[in-house]
This record gives C-alpha cells, structure tokens and sequence, in this order.
C-alpha cells in the first residue's frame, strides 16, 4: 500500500478511535498511538478493526502516518504528548484536533491557556519543522466523521501557517471523511486557532441546549 | 410617553449611541449615560437626535430605563460603571451586550476575565437585585439594530437566570429593534454567558476573513 493511505492517529480516545474506524473504512492503514503501545483502548481497537489497524506509541504512529498525522490526545495534555516527536514529525502536516480544555469543574468546561495563546500555536511553536493546521476541533466526533449527519450546508474552520498544508488537510477531509469544500472556511494563520478554541465551550453548550452532539454552525453574512 | 417607551443605555460608544439612534427610530425615548453627563460624545448625540434623545450619568440612564436598561460600556469597564447603580437597577432588567475583550495587543482581542466566569455573571453578582440577561453581544452593532442585514436566519444567543426577564428582552428585541422569535437561542442560565464571551473572538475574526461586519452564525443540526 502507497504511503498515501498511512494516517497516524495521535491518542486513544474516543475522538481517536472514530476517527481511526472511519478512516479505516475509507480504505487507510491508520495506526493509533499512545503513551505505551499496549494500553487496552488501543489493543482492543486494533484487534477489532482488522489487519489495517494498528497500535503504537507516539511516536511509531507519528512515524506511520505519511498521508497525515492528527493530534487527537486530550487538550490538556497534548503539549506533553507531543514533546519529543519532533523527527517524526519533521517536514510533516499535523492536524490539530484537540481542545484546551478542563471539564474537571464541570459545564461549561475552563480553557487550560490563558488569553492570548492557543493549543495550535504551542504545538507550532514546539515543532516548528511541522506543518501544523487546526481543524475539525469545532464539531463533535460523530460530525467529523459523518459531516453530512448535518443536512444543511455547515463550515469547518481550519487555520495555519502554511497554504500547502491547509490545501493537504482539505483534500484529506474531502477524499477520506466526505467534507464538502463548500464548508471549509480558512482563518488565516495559527493565531486564529485562539478563535476557534475559544468556541469550543459554546458549541458544547449547544450540545446541551438542543440535546445532540449532531451540532454546528454555518456562517452567514450579508 | 408612558414607561414603556423609555430606555436608559450605559456607555456613549459606537455600539451605544448606535443602538439608541435605532431605539429613536422605533419610537423610544432614549437616555444615554457616561461617568459624566457632559461627555462629548453624548451632549452631540443627544443635540443631533431631537427631544426623545438625553443624555445623562450613568445613575440617571439607569434610574431612566424603565422598559430596559442596556449595558453597552466597554467590557473592560463595566463593572467601574456598574458598581453604584444596584439601586437604580433594583428590579429591573438588565441587557448586558458588553464583551470583556482587550483590544490593546492587537487582533484577536483577549479576554479579560479568566475561565471559568464570564462579565455577564460578575455583574449580575455585583447586581443581585437586577435581572441580567446577556444578549446582542454575538453580532456587530450594525446587525443588533438591523437583524434582517443578513438576509438568511441567524441565530442570537440569550442567557439569563430568570425566565420573564428573558421574555421581557425577547419582546424588547422584536419590537424595537425588528428580530424574529425563530432567532431567539436560549442557553439557559447566566452562566453560559462565558460561552457567548469566548465566541466573540471567533466573531471578530470572521468580520476579518470575510470583510463584513455583517456577519452571524446559524446554529444547524442532525
């Protein structure tokens, strides 16, 4: 298999794993990574997801993912995650899925980063031979996945530094996931991920409000 | 003119004397009020919009507003401006349109109040005798006074504690300022005013990728 289909998944969650399972499904190889390789979400994933699925550590599927690598580990702790991937992620696009946030003190959940900074901007600044590009961290994993869940047209805010790698991660999300280009609306660079951080406690009051995660926003103007 | 007309407006800004111009428009009378009465900004208002247009101190717009007084100073300040008005406010209710955003280090603003609060909550704590709604401060100025600007529906998020106050600002929003009850969201109690705080930036950098202040958002789902 061409090192097209090689999607490294970085976490073990649910994000992770739905992304992972959908991806599989669109033909990939995806491997799945965490702390340690034999933490049981990712065994079990992997065994039951057929020859495809894999399982690693960090950096084995950072290393994997030569279409991709996406950022899926919990916000608050991806800084360490990511903290000595920098050969693996060399020269590489990182999709940033991950919210900052603190769901310790309940709803709505805190930002773990002050104003003025974002979780897209730490990981650009910690790997600065990446090409980081946020996205998708304003629907929930079942829209990912299934963007078309939500009937009328709906935009997916993506930011980053590089234009080359924004137009890689679309391509990603049109060929793999289903997203149409129609919702893609670019912010500009990595300081926009301030932004749409920043949402993500609205979009989850959302969820709450109208009692589905099958939520999103479509921008309108005059 | 009985009591229902009258709408006392905190703060002398873009957003306030905008909002009072349109409230003018729609048959109110309309106080605006500064830390002084003699502001500039408000003794030219108040010249150039006829007899129902005054202008006052804070204390006297607040002790004016009887249909609704509006918080429009801005959010960096406005419990300063609030801290002496818990018995002109006594009871009545508060729409509180301010955002709590530092605009000096440039764009996107930070916010000026940690996670985990939000303006809207410290002023209805600073104001326990008041009922606060937070409401408007999800558009541009130029859309709160003119909804139909962006011809498709938008949504504007309200939050508020008590549910007639809610419904008083909702009647208030129709009437006066011409919004549809379909774009009414109701998150619930005052403290999803953090999530309407946090989205501003997001705003801010929308009106900046698509050159429009005439810009909301359509919440859609599955």
């Amino acid at each position: 298999m061409s090192d097209e289909h090689r999607i490294g998944i970085l976490g073990s969650g649910d994000v992770a794993r739905g992304l992972g399972t959908a991806l599989l499904r669109a033909g990939c190889q995806v491997m799945l990574g965490a702390r340690t390789a034999n933490k049981d979400a990712l065994l079990s994933w992997a065994e039951e997801n057929g020859i495809d699925a894999r399982a690693g550590t960090f950096a084995e599927a950072a290393e994997f993912g030569t279409e991709l690598v996406l950022n899926c580990t919990a916000g608050a702790h991806s800084l360490t995650a990511l903290a000595d991937l920098g050969d693996a992620l060399r020269g590489k696009t990182l999709l940033d899925v991950a919210n900052p946030l603190d769901f310790s003190q309940g709803m709505p959940p805190r930002p773990t980063i002050p104003g003025g900074d974002s979780l897209g901007e730490q990981i650009q600044r910690a790997l600065p031979e990446t090409q980081v590009v946020k996205g998708l961290n304003t629907v929930a994993s079942a829209v990912m996945v299934n963007p078309s869940a939500i009937p009328e047209l709906h935009h997916l805010f993506l930011c980053g530094n590089d234009a080359a790698a924004k137009a890689r991660v679309c391509a990603f999300l049109r060929q793999r996931l289903g997203w149409q280009e129609t919702s893609f609306l670019d912010l500009g660079d990595i300081t926009a991920a301030r932004t749409t951080e920043a949402y993500a406690p609205l979009l989850l009051q959302l969820f709450a409000t109208l009692q589905t995660p099958l939520t999103s926003i479509r921008v309108v103007h005059g």
